[in-house]
């Protein structure tokens, strides 16, 4: 099982101005990069906020949501599973799967962080400042976790950078 | 007149856990990549947070120090000024410089940003994650201003990564 995190954050690491903010403002080379990655997942995570904004899109995709209005695990449908992570053994529901792509937001990114779960990071820079907005982690202690950086490409003539780091 | 922003991020985008934490976690070629740029620079410009974690290596520079401890203006020495943003009018009095490098810490380069002074951007990424700490800018609305990258350099073999952005 590999969790790889993907995210599109701005030059001073917003993922969204607040947490209805989908990806409006991100460059098309980065959605399309995106869907090639989640083509090659086996399971998608995200958070319930994140999945309000996204149902359309991730209707086709095997999605576990991660929300606290389930006590524990929900089928939803065949493709769509609601759990709860406070009350899940998160690593044992995923186990089953190779390639778990985590899309956020903030929580969801938060909880692979902290409970030593993410393996990769792939984090598209977009070349824009918003100033304030959502981080892309927000843990109560510092974590001081070091990745390497397997590779820099940038993905159209505006500066979009694309980076991969691996834990 | 340019003002150029000089900031050292994790790749969650801090630039330091607290505001007593200055560049202890940064490494020796961004520290290299930070005294070449302010070699070229003709004055720079932290706050007074940032100043008291580095009074002996900005001792040799030209020197201005946000503060709301002075009323506008105070000369310490030859090479050191006090200024008041909220009292000083700050374009004015970087006017005769050509070069402006500008340190932070995160009040000072959202001055910058919020008044639409600044040109350039040198973020280094660290291939840390802190998970929480103190963000590039903190402003009270949405700014959304655009960049263009100029140029990545990486900057060691951990991933040290130096991106070059330009207003």
């Amino acid at each position: 099982m590999r969790c790889i995190a993907i995210a599109a954050v701005t030059i001073d690491g917003k993922i969204a101005l607040d947490s209805g903010h989908f990806s409006d403002w991100t460059s098309p080379e980065d959605k399309d990069f995106l869907h090639e990655m989640l083509d090659k997942s086996d399971v998608v995570v995200v958070g319930n906020n994140t999945y309000k904004t996204a149902i359309e899109p991730l209707s086709k995709r095997n999605c576990i949501v991660f929300t606290s209005s389930v006590a524990e695990l929900e089928r939803k449908s065949d493709k769509l599973l609601f759990a709860n992570p406070a009350t899940v053994d998160v690593k044992t529901l995923l186990k089953e799967y190779k390639t778990v792509a985590i899309l956020g937001g903030m929580k969801t990114y938060t909880y692979f962080l902290q409970h030593d779960l993410l393996d990769e990071l792939y984090l598209t820079i977009e070349p824009v400042i918003f100033g304030r907005g959502l981080n892309l982690f927000e843990t109560a202690e510092n974590v001081n976790a070091r990745f390497k950086l397997e590779s820099t490409k940038e993905l159209n003539k505006n500066g979009t950078l694309l980076l991969h780091y691996i834990k």
